[in-house]
């Protein structure tokens, strides 16, 4: 289908899952309070989170959506909130394996219309590997979400590296999502940990690996920022000047600079504002920016690519990248079956 | 001068202060040790904060610096690891005056050549608007510098919005300085928060002060966001829709969203990199946008209004405007004198 629009960002979790707290014997878990014919709560502890509706863990629901919005594929990752790298490592690699399975199976009912990314037990690099491991292997997926920092270390830790070395090596792609956002203890009003703290967190992520030297080692490995890149685009240039005057503090382990790096870097599309696209567009170019849309959550594009499609000035092929081809591309798909060869 | 560059954002310090440990009778207060000819360190309890030059706290070092760029007039503001919001109220106002006394004589000297932002201690609203009263009386000043936030208010905390009407009683411009970065304590490394925490803190006060209703309540406030706005720019599309799509947490306190809000706002235009400094441009015009180059420090233009001069795009009515109309505005300089008019 090469007309057809791949999602790169999308939410999903499993309808029901076991009591965690009884299963890992401590609390801090997520659980669904299904109050309604399909809306269920998100709950930590008994705590409310988030309202959440059925769409967000029904295939069948999700599919009638992507019909009235023309939308193609989904590529299903979980949400940032389940990454568990809080938890004792077995308990978050059981959840992720439970997570992983669910995405998988969903993904093998329509393979024609959603395609699976991971979830890792980043707290434990090895367990971690090993998940990964299983998700491209029996699991058939692309590659896997991770968050833009676990627990203290960011994403240039050395305990990190093995994994997004193996990552190279079987060509996952990884999909940074903010998440534990940096200040949400001191803006909890007007919903800022999600408006100023999640694009601050991707700019962490960014920063951590360019500066890092994460894909300076890693030629070969595919990165894709979400939320268009959060601040990190538009301050790309503060960044870079920080570098060259400050290499004391900033080119300790990477001599290759921010800006010389971005080539290696893929966003998504969702900046909802046409003249930030634009911008992102001059800075990276429509081979590196893939549509995603946060579905099924109120922060996204509710009609995933609309933006997109309705910014007259791009021509086809500028739209069909980033419609598809670049999703294509950044999954792997396009060296597996041929650019214009659909799936 | 109507050809001279006006620089809206430079910092200056005193030369030498007292002992402030002594004078208030506890640490955490900042010091300066001049360990060679024209150069010093800035220490917090002994420990090191940041290498400075003489043009930190020099006029005549600093119109030399001027007089090579092409600067005509510097708009001094303190440090803000000077603010002191953190101390006890009675002695940070003491400290203020201080710094505000200093600022105030260096513009006397040569009022060709300065304008003075005065500090307060914000951590007491009353103590502020009488210091605030002091700078826009006696001290001749044309407004203040404040931070990202005071402690454990952001800049909608209702025990400020006095201060805000009182400056906007008295014509004052407020210069927003991020300040005390968001996740400082989880990035130490590459220099991150001033590379990812500053542009955010940035965003946090532009968002406190949206989302408050402080500029909606105040028709007449003039804020300037410092950094090109840090990250708040690039993400606004995303704050819009935030505020749209969930009102009960957004809209609690104000109904004008922030993309109506934003003609409200100044920015400076400290952004590195021409395609950011244009989207910024397209976003609020030349009229909002004045030259600022956090002089004389390293994450500063070394050149101010080179990436400015450089932009052949520009016409010369925009390149004026950013290079000094602009800022006359913003100061109030205009409507004393006329915006052809020089000062």
């Amino acid at each position: 289908m090469p007309s057809g629009k791949i999602d790169l960002h999308t939410h999903i979790l499993p309808e029901r899952w076991p009591n965690l707290r009884q299963r890992y014997g401590y609390g801090g878990w997520l659980a669904l309070d299904h109050h309604g014919p399909c809306c269920a709560r998100m709950q930590v502890d008994g705590r409310f989170f988030r309202e959440i509706q059925s769409n967000c863990w029904d295939p069948t629901a999700r599919i009638a959506d992507c019909d009235r919005t023309g939308v193609a594929m989904q590529v299903l990752s979980t949400v940032p909130v389940l990454f568990s790298y809080w938890a004792k490592a077995t308990d978050a690699l059981d959840f992720s394996r439970l997570l992983n399975d669910h995405i998988a199976d969903v993904c093998r009912q329509r393979p024609d219309r959603f395609i699976g990314l991971g979830t890792v037990p980043l707290q434990d690099p090895q367990a971690a590997i090993g998940e990964l491991e299983r998700c491209m292997g029996e699991l058939g997926m692309r590659g896997v979400e991770i968050g833009s920092h676990v627990n203290h270390w960011n994403l240039n830790a050395p305990e990190l590296f093995p994994f997004f070395q193996r990552c190279e090596q079987l060509g996952a792609a990884v999909f940074i999502h903010p998440w534990d956002m940096m200040g949400q203890d001191v803006m909890q009003k007007y919903w800022l940990p999600w408006l100023v703290g999640m694009p601050a967190e991707t700019a962490r992520a960014a920063c951590s690996i360019v500066f890092g030297g994460v894909l300076a080692r890693l030629p070969r490995l595919r990165v894709c920022l979400s939320h268009g890149g959060g601040s990190f685009p538009f301050t790309l240039g503060r960044i870079e000047h920080g570098f060259r005057e400050r290499p004391d503090l900033c080119a300790v382990d990477n001599a290759v600079s921010p800006r010389e790096t971005l080539p290696r870097l893929w966003f998504d599309s969702l900046v909802h504002d046409a003249d930030a696209l634009r911008f992102l567009l001059r800075l990276v170019g429509a081979e590196r920016i893939a549509l995603g849309s946060d579905y099924p959550f109120p922060l996204g594009e509710h009609e995933p690519g609309r933006l997109i499609e309705s910014m007259t000035d791009l021509d086809a092929r500028t739209r069909e990248r980033l419609l598809s081809g670049t999703a294509r591309e950044f999954l792997g798909l396009a060296a597996a079956s041929g650019l214009s060869g659909g799936f």
